[in-house]
């Protein structure tokens, strides 16, 4: 890849309007933005937000290099006052979010942007495709973890990555949103993902025969040792020759875990007739793992029909989210600071599914008295929930749909990451952002986790938000 | 990002396999590895090969730094010597393959790599990553602009592409491939394709009105003005104020280019309504920018309605490929050089589709005498093709299927690209990619460039080439 400053990742229009704004003297007006989604991919009852520490490291060294004012300048659009102004930029706002890991879900704000318009503009196009792509394999992988259980995921997706960040950092998020281990080298020297391996057909083509190919593998890797067997005829040839390595080169070193690795084929077959020939041998501990654009739904089928898994490598369908690849976060204008008061901002649409939510906020979830999240609510940033014994909700759209708690408790997810500039968050590691998300799946009800029509989380307004978002659009903005 | 070396873009199977190699006495082996894809994304009926530029600066800087050489020791898996070998390892080896921006099929390898067995293993992953990644764009935006027919395409994805060198190497890769320009700032700053940008819906938020936000934009734009109408209102607000701007501050300086943009809404309704409305008011000249997850399938059908847009914004559907975000390529052994002579590999499988071409191979393209491309042929890379009057070519699964051509030209389509290590190929600049991928979609028949059940185009294997794959078949390896 070429050397590139990640400051300049921006579309084109984030300059052309911060431009604008430096002419017509709004360049410190400070505003508020939100980053949110509005549908889950896959038509999933939840997402797993991830991409944090990647926004982190952005904003930290967030500044333009002497190559991008060059670039600037090339464009011949912009005056001298607004290149040297670019040359000193840095970012001096606010940013309050979810903790990386989080569980979320539509129009609710992941991230809340306060900052002079230019910086809030210029960071969009990072901040958007950073969230979008990492939350979306955390995602995915949370949803792949779910169907397969207690069995053991590895992400092998690496080739049919969208680049190579694409890789790396998607399989940061898979790790965050569920998968147990990887065969990226980069992540495991990276982020110290552990990275694993065995052999392709390749191997086994290299050698006079299947079985010393075999063999050869098993000397050289006693300890670690999945035997390929689909080459050149699974049943014939794979399995056998596989069980036959094992009892003459492992069982005699007294090595008691290894495994066999199919790639083809119809997998819930193939790995019944192995399983039993496995045993037949006496080989009961022998693992089977199976590979061949896995997913969710395929992993769900093949458990179902009963087939005899250990282990799945999973690999385009993940890193790519194959089935949906796309999770659709825009950043939205809610509000503009002027002399220390918000005036809220709302976009109206055709689509009224493209309507923003006004005004700054925070996010609250409500749990139940054992711990299952129930609805995430909105208020107003300054807004005071009392500690009321009930607390009632109502959906912002069907004001009818009303529910009431009772002996629930409530917290703020949003954490401050960043004031007038400066870091004010600890930035956690991987295996405790992991250990989070492991925590937030379980407070999701089973029903919010379905893959077929899981159940709506409800994500309502307070009655204070809702009633300034409702005159809004009854005036049109 | 991290600062990360290419070299390490490897799956942990490449390692485990390299070591294997090195203490089998195997790791001066020369072997055959042919890199291709089995299926056309979207079912359809050719792809564009792209990624070559990245590959040739992979190859050059091919090699591990100290920080690699400590994680290859912290596996503890790898002994002192083989550690040593992989300090000083380079490239030494051959790749042949198609020009970037050619169109290409399945079955067909897009890259052959000669090499020493570790060297051509551990190059695996990246050259599969950058190919599948950067052929599935360009086909993408191939078909977009196909649908686009003279109308033009502004790629704007970055925001929902799956990380910094989805949206770059995307951006390059859907130039080559078709579009006319993009948002993508650091395109343009690394591959000079032109970034163009207007404004987001924040911009008309941000003033009093939508009419003051749309007059300022054109008092500081004028000759490049784009306004945005679907803020609030878009035929009773944002049409209106838009007609009112052009003619306040643009006519009265004399500038005659300018358009609107719809970014929500049915397309084609408000894209009439728009065209009347702007007609009606004497301003034949203002084009319609259209946005909002457009396709080629959606722009088809926007034109088949007839709605009046000039100029497409694409974005999420196009930088991930949404409905079909995987290009599959493999890498697959297809041979080993010993004593000068060259022993055949094949990979058979229970999946058919799965089974691989053996043997070193070169790829010839069939043209007719108006110069539309007929047909692949893969042949030995030793193979002299008569020049006869008459070439009979036969389907490799159905033989008996055959197609004679008299009047027909051939022409070699792989090019050396390394030789024993050295670049032997002249890389060129993007627009020569480009134009020459306009040149190879212009050798198409309509018929292959159709979206629902395309022509499928012929990659059929010379006689001498079936016969060395049926007889290894036969005998299943």
């Amino acid at each position: 890849m070429n050397s590139l400053n990640e400051a300049m990742v921006i579309d084109f229009y984030e300059l052309t309007m911060a431009y604008g704004y430096f002419k017509a003297g709004k360049k410190d007006q400070e505003v508020i933005f939100d980053l949110f989604f509005r549908k889950i991919p896959d038509r999933g009852g939840y997402a797993i937000f991830s991409g944090l520490h990647s926004i982190i490291k952005y904003i930290k060294n967030f500044r333009f290099n002497e190559e991008d004012i060059a670039y600037f300048e090339s464009r011949g659009l912009f005056d001298e006052d607004f290149i040297d102004y670019l040359r000193d930029l840095r970012f001096t706002g606010d940013i309050y979010g979810f903790k990386e890991g989080s569980v979320v879900f539509p129009n609710e704000p992941l991230l809340t942007i306060k900052a002079p318009v230019i910086e809030a503009q210029l960071i969009e196009t990072f901040l958007l495709l950073v969230v979008n792509h990492q939350s979306l394999i955390a995602t995915k992988a949370a949803r792949i973890k779910h169907a397969a259980g207690d069995r053991k995921i590895l992400e092998m997706g690496a080739r049919r990555a969208h680049g190579v960040s694409s890789s790396l950092y998607g399989t940061r998020s898979a790790y965050i949103g569920g998968i147990d281990a990887t065969s990226n080298v980069v992540a495991d020297q990276k982020f110290k993902i552990k990275a694993l391996g065995t052999m392709a057909h390749s191997w086994i083509q290299m050698f006079e025969s299947e079985y010393e190919a075999m063999k050869v593998y098993a000397e050289t890797y006693p300890n670690d040792c999945t035997l390929l067997v689909d080459t050149y005829d699974t049943l014939k040839k794979g399995i056998p020759n596989a069980i036959k390595v094992i009892q003459e080169v492992l069982l005699p070193k007294g090595v008691d875990s290894f495994a066999i690795r199919i790639d083809s084929g119809d997998l819930t077959y193939l790995a019944k007739q192995a399983r039993q020939m496995l045993d037949d041998a006496g080989l009961q501990q022998c693992q089977i793992v199976v590979s061949n654009s896995l997913d969710e739904f395929t992993i769900k089928e093949l458990l179902n029909q009963g087939a005899p898994i250990d282990l799945f490598g999973v690999g385009e369908r993940l890193i790519t989210a194959k089935t949906d690849p796309v999770l659709g976060s825009v950043y939205k204008l809610a509000g503009i600071c002027e002399d220390s008061q918000v005036t809220p901002k709302i976009k109206v649409s055709d689509n009224v599914e493209k309507i923003t939510t006004p005004h700054y906020k925070k996010v609250y979830r409500i749990y139940s008295k054992d711990g299952k999240a129930e609805a995430d609510l909105l208020t107003l940033y300054d807004e005071e929930l009392n500690n009321d014994e009930t607390l009632t909700i109502f959906d912002p759209n069907y004001t009818w749909k009303q529910k009431t708690f009772e002996d629930y408790t409530i917290k703020c997810m949003h954490e401050p990451i960043f004031k007038r500039g400066e870091l004010v968050y600890d930035v956690p590691d991987i295996e405790t952002v992991k250990a989070h998300a492991n925590h937030e799946k379980d407070t999701l009800w089973d029903e919010v986790k379905r893959f077929e029509y899981p159940h709506k989380y409800y994500v309502d307004l307070s009655l204070k938000l809702w009633k300034i978002k409702d005159e809004l659009l009854k005036k049109k903005g």
